[in-house]
């Protein structure tokens, strides 16, 4: 593998990472995939000099560092964040929730199924007192609209409960309706709640929901990508989106209006080998039309009534995030056949690109992509610039 | 083909069919086979003098022919329909619905499945003044629950509503609850429904509902496989239900609590390839559990909200049932690429075995059956005692 980030992890490193938020939207291909190349200190330097071929990014980096001087950013924001409690994370951090990662596997430019800025955040700020990545580990996601009805927050609030009493995380996005009732009920439940924040960690957004937010911040975790003061402009939801999807180990939605955002939640979800599940509803309800949308028009997604639904679906997905319960035999037993052929095709040292792996496995890009997700999640391969490796201990070297 | 039945479509034909249904349940598939193969008045001749293989059979016929006549069963039984209205409808009369037929393409044994008691009516009694067999071409079985909600009526009542509107009919079982919504709605919108009952149709079962089914004698239609003063026996309805999945393009579950026939239902309609469509509701509701089991369960059941789907689900399936309408050619082009591999293997003149069949189209001869159903419904292959032949007009030939 190669290592062009030699600043991985130091004070530069972070600092970088939050200078390079303050120049362009988290989720942004090109500086994520800068940043992969040369390192998030390097690729902040050839920024702010216009060395990129992105004609878009230049520019608006160019308007931005008008109004803005990078590394002061950086260090405000840092203080900034420090003052509030809040504490930034970033990949080479233990606390980092490696399965945001996967990102990095969705294709780009599918069009009408994912949108284009879906590469990996570079950073998570993150208010409360939990290690953000093992509050993830068991982790499912609960979002609906926030027009609920009071069936949908009868239904979050059961699953929500369920959830907690089973040792699981529930991730929603602070919004009204369903994402506060799952919330709520889980606190009422003891159990353990992140929202995740299409603004800054700071900034109760909505406003009626401040006490709920904060008191998520106190017993729970509030993270973003965004920094202290970031406003929650509308176009950040859908970015914010793919951090719920990619987070936890599957989504439910419990209620949806017709084309509500639903479904491009579920594509996204479907896509990162999460389970995708959506609560049913009375047919005479409009907050149940895009829930069966959903279900008429996503063969993969699964219907869930219950907790136990919801558990089956990602029982299913979590036998692969405690690789260490079970030995890599085991592991490598349980896989599915083309996850073999994948895994087979990994040399026993060095690093393949997805292109050769698809080749190798007689397989397409899309599938490897797909499989090497989930051979990522169980721990079997680690990925890094689009090179996959077989990680140590994987038990697939010869 | 054989011509073993010079009887068919004969008074002795009709009166042996009558006669064996006094002798032996519908749908049992020893009489069904024999009849296939000999003809009903020499089956009738064999069973009362006890030449049977079928040990079972032939003892039960011994203890029910102690008590009858048969002959004279079917003379009386023949004038008691006479004076209440209601006709015998054999598969050699014009009005047969054919799509009954398709019965034979089940499976036997299949465990946990379907019952093997499953091979096609004999003869249907028939009270009202529809033909059967058209008033069938275009029709859509809507089912569920007896203990039905409020909501399982309203939303049945739409459901039953639009498809009268298009020009469907809709068929049930005469129960109380969904069934007497569907019927009662089909009613008031002035289009045709035909209720299937497991008993006489001189007896109105379940007597609550004798004003509806006097209503429906009137202007839709009651009938029933069992002879005018049958008893609405326990094990009679499931045998009953295989007709409803069989005679219509599609069946609609509605509501259904846990465990219910439900299942077993839409196993049926899915091994006949009819459309298997399901109602979702509250998943607070007893009455949805066994609806969204179904949809957990089979994943070819499809979730349907309103009359658009259902007609978008049996259009599907609608579109072979208009043969005329489309030359062979054109029904040829819409066919399904194993379809086409069956139809190709089906000799040019005379007849071939299903195993044969599969043996030349390279399939299993479970997919065999399941193609043929569809080919038999377009009208481009005829079936009779196991053997296929080319529809004259089916544009099959060289």
């Amino acid at each position: 593998m190669s290592t062009p980030d030699s600043a991985v992890g130091t004070d530069e490193d972070r600092a970088a990472r939050v200078a390079l938020t303050g120049l362009a939207e988290p989720g942004h291909r090109t500086v994520w995939a800068m940043v992969q190349s040369y390192g998030a200190p390097a690729t902040l330097e050839r920024l702010l000099r216009g060395d990129c071929a992105d004609a878009r990014l230049r520019t608006s980096v160019m308007a931005r560092r008008d109004g803005l001087d990078p590394r002061r950013f950086a260090e405000t924001t840092m203080h900034r964040a420090e003052r509030l409690g809040a504490r930034i994370v970033v990949p080479s951090d233990d606390e980092w929730p490696a399965r945001v990662e996967s990102l990095a596997l969705l294709e780009l430019g599918v069009p009408g199924r994912v949108n284009h800025d879906v590469r990996p955040p570079l950073c998570i700020w993150t208010r409360g007192g939990l290690p953000l990545g093992e509050t993830l580990d068991r982790s499912v996601a609960v979002v609906g609209a926030r027009a609920a009805t009071g069936y949908g927050i009868h239904v979050t609030s059961d699953l929500a409960q369920g959830l907690a009493e089973h040792g699981w995380t529930v991730v929603s996005g602070g919004a009204f309706g369903i994402d506060a009732a799952a919330h709520r009920a889980t606190l009422t439940a003891g159990g353990r709640t992140v929202a995740v924040l299409a603004c800054g960690v700071d900034r109760p957004y909505p406003a009626g929901n401040t006490a709920l937010l904060e008191q998520i911040a106190d017993v729970g975790l509030l993270i973003s990508e965004w920094p202290p003061g970031a406003e929650p402009l509308r176009h950040r939801f859908l970015v914010r989106n793919r951090v719920i999807a990619a987070a936890t180990a599957g989504t439910v939605v419990v209620e949806a209006a017709a084309r509500s955002g639903a479904a491009q939640t579920m594509s996204r979800v479907l896509a990162l080998g999460r389970a995708a599940m959506v609560v049913p509803g009375p047919v005479t309800s409009a907050m149940s039309v895009g829930c069966h949308e959903l279900l008429r028009g996503h063969p993969d997604a699964t219907l869930v009534t219950n907790v136990a639904h919801v558990l089956e679906a990602v029982g299913r997905i979590g036998e692969y995030l405690n690789p260490l319960e079970r030995g890599p035999e085991h592991r490598r037993d349980s896989l599915d056949e083309e996850s073999v052929l994948v895994l087979e095709a990994v040399p026993a040292r060095g690093t393949i690109t997805t292109e050769e792996l698809a080749s190798r496995a007689g397989l397409t890009v899309r599938t490897v992509l797909r499989r090497l997700s989930l051979l990522e999640l169980a721990g079997l391969v680690v990925r890094r610039d689009g090179e996959t490796a077989l990680s140590r201990g994987s038990g697939a070297a010869p």
